[in-house]
């Protein structure tokens, strides 16, 4: 090992060594740690990054080393100000072209080792963590995250799921070694052969990324297919360029320093008014394609011949209420998690299934209308609060998420809790909005089997517990679910609830109280979506995720 | 471990681990000894068995214990009599019948734990180890091939890809811990949960059988489908259904034994008449589907929405001659290649570029046309040879494979050595034709550029190398290729074929002389077929074989 790419390699073997370790133990492990500390990330680094991010509103994106041939101004939209970020990108005029230099890198890529590459990406990633305050400021300014979930979701926990897809992808790069000797004993004499194997990539790559989580759901499909070879056009959605500009930024940049072509990954920027997604979906030399979307684009990406699709599409998840030991606990978990980021976030739970003949806690029945109330109370408290509530809260990235409160509400469902405007004093501007809470007759499917995405909770009266799971689960499989959270004390009943929604691939977070939500997806020990039901078909981390991104070719010789 | 399963699982858990060890050295291993030895598999078995086999003919078939409700008479015809099996096979008049058992089974066998699994299938492994024989003469009788073939291909060949399909699918499925704590520190206090990690079955598994290897085809997908825990319906080609029919009524042996239900496991059998086999994919319940077989079907199974295929179709399979060290060695070896089981392997070699100026032997030139005349006098020695040609050759399954050579000398290529007639004294009925070897020009890519599946050759010749590489490249990217022979002893040259062929995902076997050919994959050490050009999707057995037959689904716990 001698070229400074491979010098990469050794300074960050500790790193991937102890990422595979952790992949196969699933317990608890962090590379980046997620407090936006001045201690860990550096005292200045805040206020820095924060004036990097004020210098960059309104002018050329700094740091993109691909070609161009011309810039489009950014659609971008602060959800904080509503004033738009104004950002210039470097665009290519034919979206073609983006694949056209895809296809020549890959070429010089795919001739790299999976050393080199491990080497070349986590020395990225030790980039961008230099980078998390900008990233921070960068992602609330266009998805509406605050400045807390914006940071670690964004910055090291997005740095964790792409360390999780290369130490995944280097493990199976070389699970098999490069080359054997074969010694077939004939009786009175031995065939022998050399067979060596290779992994060739698929081919172009192609990550579609989504306005709510920019980096988060972007980075494991970039990872995965950088990793395993294949070069990868980022086309980010419209209204949060921004975040993952960066990341791209730091990945050309290093790439450049090591004579390679930095064209094995592009920013592809488009706008809402000029889509360029299906040119690249349907171009031939694009052989997979990252997705993070609504279900209708999904499902078309799925369908697309020729392609392997890794998609996270949207689901309606699920809550079943049946039995506590710590109401307030649970209460205040389930409203933190419905409050969390305005429930703009895949894993949001937002049926509650509650059983009309009440529920138990510590043996004692609670009435159906009693776990509401309290519920209610919940969220209220939560969101009336001065600090807590906007913090949790952030803004809602979109117009249309805002108005899909009132169109909940005018389906006629009762409502519990209306949704009302806070005001965050730091943006008086902010586009703000507190979970509406609602109640749907069980044979009213048509409302409650689709996800309405944003500050929407529906509770579901049911006959019984039995009952609220055969609902999540029906829906699991018909519609998809990516979460469920239940509360039960009863081991039987929890096992039933287990056995039923992991039938329906759908995980289960039971009887969370305290700081950990539903919500929350661990890398290196949660898998995040499983892949089976239709609210994806790809699932990050698992060995599929990297696999479907290379072929294994064996050769003979005598 | 205390029941009789878990008691299979100890008492083959060296066989598996072995198999597992192996499977990642990728060196010499077989658990199933290949030679037909009286020492090995018991000196009467093929006497016995012959008898068994021979009592089979005309008669119900013995053994299967599944429900059915009607009878069918097989469309099995032995290529080597020309006459009627005339088994009776039991079936259902409504294909649905067998997709609701098999979800019935599925809810049972889902719940057995991977060591259950394994113990029983690796058990299943050594029964029909016993009827080795017996699967031997059924599979001669039903596809052609010679009876050291059928034993070795639908015998020990077969059981060892079994074995490694289940051992990468145990392997798979206990890779992530069952449960584990997971205890993050946050400051002043941990959060802890207990995680736990299943593994959930697709749902019901379909495996669609070809003609010619009726065993070893379906055995891969059938074991990696019942070790993750899916049931499997088998639904073999109506010209060869007796062979895997053995292996069925092994396994429902094996789990009427253990008191589990015998259709995980089921035989659809059908007729050429009355095709089942379109009802069977459509089923909303199939998730799974194995097939090989013919382009036109395996691109319908391909496109079936919402089901994870596994296709093994035609490839057009090339041969590229350069350089020699030992011509004769070769030319034997290839003529070998061309002639066994009359071509009708989907690895057999097609096309053979060969500059028009010649290849060098040592350094010498000989010229294009030497070399043809060498291929062919190697050809016409090996089959004109009066018991090593009845023995390659076998019989051909099919008529209309038969009628084949005749339209490929239509085509008006110049015939360089014309198929003929050989006699089997002991069979004197046999279908039986020696290879036909044409020359095709390069620009009649409409002729070469398809599979002649059967004992037809096309020479191609060419300006150059480069341009030989060039056109097998193209032919499997555009049309599929499971396999490359190449003859070189330029190590440059070797590296652009090794390179340019992986690129096309397409294995390459290096100056085969002696008794080793590019037709053979070995278990443990080849995968056969890559999955990643048009000749088949998925790859004996490669980690996505198994992985895509379950989905992971993590819990969580306060």
């Amino acid at each position: 090992m001698q070229n400074p790419a491979e010098e990469l390699f050794i300074r960050h073997q500790d790193i991937l060594n102890n990422a595979i370790k952790a992949i196969h133990a699933r317990e608890f492990y962090a590379q980046y740690p997620e407090a936006p500390s001045g201690k860990i990330y550096g005292e200045d680094a805040n206020e820095k990054q924060q004036t990097l991010f004020q210098n960059q509103l309104g002018k050329e994106f700094c740091g993109l080393l691909q070609e161009s041939d011309a810039v489009i101004t950014s659609s971008e939209v602060s959800p904080y100000t509503l004033e738009k970020l104004n950002i210039e990108y470097p665009v290519s005029k034919q979206p073609e072209t983006y694949v056209t230099r895809a296809g020549k890198a890959l070429s010089q890529w795919k001739q790299t080792s999976a050393a080199v590459r491990a080497g070349l990406l986590i020395e990225s990633l030790e980039r961008i963590r230099n980078r998390f305050y900008e990233i921070a400021y960068a992602t609330m300014h266009t998805t509406g995250q605050s400045f807390m979930m914006s940071f670690q979701a964004s910055g090291p926990h997005s740095n964790d799921r792409a360390l999780e897809a290369i130490a995944l992808g280097y493990q199976e790069l070389t699970r098999f070694p490069g080359e054997v000797t074969w010694d077939k004993p004939m009786g009175k004499f031995n065939v022998v052969l050399k067979k060596f194997y290779k992994t060739i990539p698929k081919g172009v790559s192609l990550s579609i990324g989504c306005s709510t989580f920019p980096v988060w759901n972007t980075v494991p499909g970039l990872y995965a297919s950088l990793m395993t070879g294949n070069p990868v056009i980022v086309k980010p959605h419209p209204g949060s360029v921004y975040p993952i500009a960066i990341v791209v930024a730091e990945i050309q940049q290093l790439l450049k320093e090591h004579g390679l072509d930095v064209h094995i990954v592009q920013l592809a920027t488009d706008t809402l008014e000029k889509p360029i997604t299906k040119i690249l979906c349907e171009h031939p030399e694009v052989k997979l394609i990252d997705f993070t979307g609504g279900n209708a684009f999904g499902d078309y990406v799925e369908s697309l011949p020729g392609k392997v699709s890794f998609t996270e599409k949207a689901g309606v998840n699920s809550v079943i209420l049946d039995s506590f030991s710590d109401l307030k606990g649970a209460m205040q978990n389930l409203a933190f998690s419905v409050s969390l980021y305005s429930g703009q976030m895949c894993t949001c739970p937002q049926n509650i299934y509650i059983p009309k003949s009440g529920v138990t806690v510590n043996g004692e029945t609670l009435s159906y209308e009693h776990i509401i109330s309290e519920l209610c109370a919940a969220i209220d408290a939560l969101t009336g609060h001065e600090k807590a509530g906007p913090g949790t809260l952030g803004a809602i990235q979109n117009p249309t998420t805002a108005s899909r409160i009132q169109q909940a509400v005018d389906t006629g469902a009762k409502v519990h809790l209306a949704s009302r405007a806070i005001s965050n004093p730091e943006f008086p501007n902010a586009r703000i909005a507190t979970p509406v809470v609602l109640e749907v007759s069980k044979n009213n499917k048509n409302i409650y089997e689709r996800e309405w995405f944003g500050p929407i909770v529906m509770v579901i009266p049911t006959d019984s517990t039995d009952e609220s799971i055969a609902l999540a689960k029906e829906l699991s499989l018909s519609h998809g679910a990516i979460t469920c959270a239940a509360y039960c004390t009863n081991p039987e009943i929890e096992e039933k609830i287990a056995t039923e929604m992991a039938d329906a691939y759908t995980t289960v977070s039971f009887n969370l109280t305290g700081p950990i939500w539903v919500n929350q997806s661990a890398g290196f020990s949660d898998f995040h979506v499983t892949g089976g039901n239709p609210a994806g078909n790809a699932s990050f981390t698992n060995p599929e995720f990297v696999l479907k991104r290379f072929v294994l070719v064996g050769m003979r010789s005598c």
